[in-house]
């Protein structure tokens, strides 16, 4: 980057630097930091859409607020580079997301400008209101603000985090941040209610205006200004006994206000900010803000991978004839597949139709597919009711937001044997999103829920064929686990075929060792039983296909045969898949030597998959060294 | 009870025999189901409060709608005793809650008028959702209705459910149950917002008697109906720029209504049950309605247990003095005691003050204790934002609730090592509640998450050590589970001492065999060693205290000195605390036997904790038996 681009940038260090410039400087800063974050995401994949729509926001709150005494939570904190870039972390800023380099997301470890964890959406109100009421009962002096997007509003959380922001006294301010977006469209009432509320803004925009203008005046103070809302609110409530949505639970509305004119922000925020009580700013932001080809198209610029600044094109590398796809797109054509044959089938994702391709589903079918926003707990319960009615909901969800559904497939499906095919995308290590994208803890959580299949394809046939197999005799939930990222397969439009449930298959035979698997790593597997073999170790190697219910047949076989077994998850090792054959094994009196390979009891950081994989040995190097270990024992 | 006494009701089976009495006649029929209910619950304890509310609402869905074809479900089942008496299951409501009699909650598998699974609230928006929808997929002429209480609303499941109604075509029923309360008090913005709405019912009720007006007169058919009520919204638009909260949702807002003139009911059902798209009907009920104690003390006659219904005393067993309190009481007076010489402690509980004993924190520190409501994610996050600033808050959620707060505790606490004390009440077999109320799942589905801390108790003593232990060196989440119901010692109230974390000890030296146990099931387990080293064998005991992290320094010793151990949870065994010892003794090369009791891979029915011990193999006679087989193999 040519720093003579960022004059005023260079000068900027952490927020006390910022807040010595003028306010009408404010608008050059903004100028430098979207073109330094277009230029580095240019090179260095990241989510470009979000943050070039956060930037006036962002600093116009380190201007106004003494961060970081002041804390700013960011929902969903994808849209938090140049809160980061002003946090001491320009220089570091090109190491975004990569192995040993800055998080993508917030993290209080990497900064004390970073006050809470936010890689799943919806978490900020509730977080921010505790932060709020624990500054009252220590007698600080401290703000704290929540910056939440309107698409992470209709998660359930946010909702319950609001409801409760009246009942104790507390001083949050919440800054809706609405860009009507998530990463796809936006899903919901709510949603359009934020709409009609931006497009009739008269009556706030006016009694709003009033109050400043009596501020201003000195006319009006805290003490008055209550009563004088409270009269405003009787009023209100004489003529027409409604109330805005957010008033109607306590909370005062303020705004909408234009989230990309920084010094009306700033102002806006002097104004507001000692205000007592709870109150929600309403902001209004494009995302991709300031780049054409982003704002044209928000969807394909969420995360658009390296792509040329000048140009506006996106770099995909182009797919050779002989690549394989992603798994994420064989799911979303197989899906179309099973739908025309099976008109029972339906799709349900939780507001990421592209990323999960269901978009095919939903644009072949769109009376039988449905986005239902980020509401994960919706998402499965919703696939419960339809499923109670006779259909085959196939409801996919990233195996780490799964876990905002935990409940739900216990009590809305498992316990009544309800038939939703639950495909968890992106299980096991994701790569770059790093702990809290990571899908590791589905397979020891859900592995002790009853009446429940849980499986895992080696690779993309098998991924049909699962997802061929779950419809043809619905009797239960049935959770079909696969990763990010490419197959391996370029023929992968197999005919479909049933699988037995609870049966695995012997890839290899071999003498001298077992290796179980599920899922993918069974191919990295694979390679290492062949290098073994070329050095003259006979390895057997089993694709198990399903944690549960396991293979007790093969099982046995493996059990009086070898008296060394590795098994290999990607996946959290305790509970895990690992574990279920350590129970089998202890259970039928087999002494074999096991060794568990699979991600270790602590928090994966971020890097690429290669990087990750060989962290927690489940890359060849490292399978191929347990099980050389293990044979010297 | 005296047959002669429901000389209607003995006339009605199913409700296809109710929907042949006049309208006139209905009234008995709900004096006769409330004479029926109180009579049947003060011998067999269970829901009253909640039930007495629903009367007039069961009967009055009944007669309108076409059960089992239009479907019902109903939003936390405790509602549903009427419910259950008009469909079949009136000659077997005296074996309620009983081992092998009804289920307290609906239950598809126990009746064809039971939709839907509900022992966890705020479901049912969710549920019937999928229900209209599939309706109109299957082009079926069915009519669909949730029936769901206030409390239940201020869950996000609740929220989510609401925001996704007019998202895609139905014409889904909500009938809002509102007695401003969910077991305790309610809580939340929501909660104030349906008294204000209530009590300023004027304007909803001069359009809706319009339109009721307009349709009788045939004025008003469903095309008409739209564009009519579309210009309504645009007059009340104009004027106001505000909307109602659900009409802010797009969901047709009519009410309120009172809940117990159940021939209104009747009538405001048969206008609106036909009208297209979702809509909300709004009923005010009194909990407890019709028996004066229960109208007088909601929270107290909720589940009063057995009572004279004469007198309307409760007739608690007179406590004597050398009785142990519960374990949820020894909770209450502890964390008061913490609280009183920590000032950084503070107190969190989902709705449920009453029954873990917040209560007492609440009324000694007002300031510092929170009830949120039915939130159990909001509670854990929130409980976040509040050690993120130095607090050190005890999170109190029965455990079968906390799934709902399962990506909480990994993505809002355990990540950032926030030190937050999870104390998970009513963990293990709860008794009469069943399978949705059962809490077996925590330790698997929490053993697995890194940075966490997870304990459990033998007796009240040891519940207080663990709780004064997580607040002296706060380092991350800490759990401690502990069970329903009362616990052993007389003189609970122990000076307390640190104990070291991860350290289990050692209760009786043996030779022959080990038990390892978790928990309260350890006292049992002493009972049997005691029993067996008076048939002359040997057996060692041991307290683990922590299933993570292991004490692996005993694990060690027990490994070397045991060829023969029995691994002792409530809870479920896959992947649970059995596991966990046979994970250590797999990877250290321990060559011993391991015989593994807990709860079996099956959602295990209602009934009391002794037949559902005997059930699962943990009572002393199965604990005993399993000792003697491993011997003697």
């Amino acid at each position: 980057m040519d720093m003579t681009k960022t004059p005023l940038l260079d000068r900027i260090q952490y927020p006390s630097d910022l807040r010595k410039l003028e306010i009408n400087e404010l608008k050059q800063v903004c100028d430098e930091l979207r073109q330094l974050i277009i230029d580095e995401l240019a090179d260095h994949p990241g989510h470009l859409g979000a943050n070039l729509g956060t930037i006036e926001l962002t600093v116009a709150l380190h201007y106004t607020m003494q961060t970081p005494e002041d804390l700013l939570v960011w929902d969903v904190g994808h849209q938090a580079y140049a809160h980061k870039i002003l946090t001491g972390r320009k220089a570091s800023f090109s190491t975004n997301r990569q192995f040993k380099g800055i998080s993508g997301f917030p993290h209080p470890a990497e900064s004390s400008y970073d006050t809470f964890v936010s890689g799943h959406a919806s978490n900020s109100i509730s977080a921010s209101l505790g932060m709020s009421i624990a500054t009252r009962l220590e007698k600080k002096n401290r703000l704290v603000a929540a910056i939440i997007g309107d698409g992470s509003m209709s998660g359930g959380l946010a909702f319950e985090g609001l409801n409760n922001t009246s009942v104790h006294p507390n001083d949050l301010l919440i800054i809706l941040n609405d860009n009507h977006m998530s990463i796809d469209r936006n899903v919901g009432g709510l949603s359009e209610y934020l709409v009609k509320m931006t497009t009739s803004k008269h009556y706030n925009s006016f009694r709003w205006k009033t109050y400043l203008m009596l501020k201003r005046l000195g006319i009006i103070d805290e003490n008055r200004k209550t009563r004088l809302l409270r009269f405003g609110n009787s009023l209100k409530a004489l003529l027409t006994n409604q109330h805005n949505l957010f008033e109607g639970l306590n909370i005062r509305y303020l705004g909408p206000v234009d989230g990309h004119d920084v010094e009306g922000l700033v102002k806006v925020l002097k104004d507001i900010k000692d205000m007592k009580g709870p109150k929600l700013l309403h902001v209004c932001t494009v995302k991709g803000k300031g780049f054409a080809p982003a704002e044209q198209d928000a969807t394909q610029w969420h995360a658009p991978g390296r792509f040329d600044k000048n140009t506006g094109k996106i770099l995909t590398k182009a797919k050779g004839k002989d690549e394989p796809l992603k798994f994420q797109d064989v799911f979303g054509h197989t899906l179309v597949e099973l739908a025309e044959r099976n008109p029972s089938i339906v799709g349900i994702t939780p507001a990421m139709p592209t990323g999960c391709c269901m978009n095919l589903m939903m644009e072949r079918f769109p009376e039988r597919a449905f986005d239902v926003g980020i509401a994960e707990g919706h998402a499965v319960t919703f696939s419960g009711g339809l499923a109670s009615q006779g259909l085959i909901p196939y409801c996919n969800i990233y195996s780490s937001f799964a876990q905002r559904a935990y409940d739900n497939v216990i009590h809305d499906l498992a316990i009544q044997k309800l038939p939703v095919v639950l495909c968890l995308d992106r299980a096991g290590l994701v790569g770059e999103d790093g702990p809290t994208h990571h899908g590791v803890f589905d397979i020891p959580s859900l592995r002790c829920v009853p009446n429940l299949i849980l499986s895992s394809p080696i690779d993309e046939h098998e991924l049909r064929n699962l997802m061929f197999t779950a419809q043809l005799k619905p009797q239960g939930p049935f959770v079909i686990r696969y990763p990010r990222g490419n197959g391996f397969l370029t023929d992968w439009r197999n005919p479909m075929e049933e699988i037995p449930i609870g049966k695995g298959v012997c890839l290899r035979e071999g003498k001298d060792i077992a290796l179980l698997c599920i899922g993918p790593v069974g191919k990295t597997a694979e390679q290492v039983a062949e290098d073994l073999h070329n050095e003259g170790v006979s390895v057997a190697l089993y694709n198990m296909r399903f944690v549960k219910p396991l293979d007790t047949e093969l099982l046995h076989t493996i059990g009086q045969r070898f008296n060394k077994v590795v098994t290999i998850e990607n996946g959290a090792l305790m509970g895990g898949f690992g574990s279920a054959i350590l129970e089998f094994f202890c259970e039928q009196g087999y002494m074999s030597t096991i060794k568990r390979l699979g991600i270790p009891d602590h928090f994966i950081e971020h890097g690429s998959l290669a990087d990750l994989h060989a962290l927690c040995g489940i890359d060849a190097n490292g399978i191929k060294q347990t099980v050389l270990d293990l044979l010297k024992r």
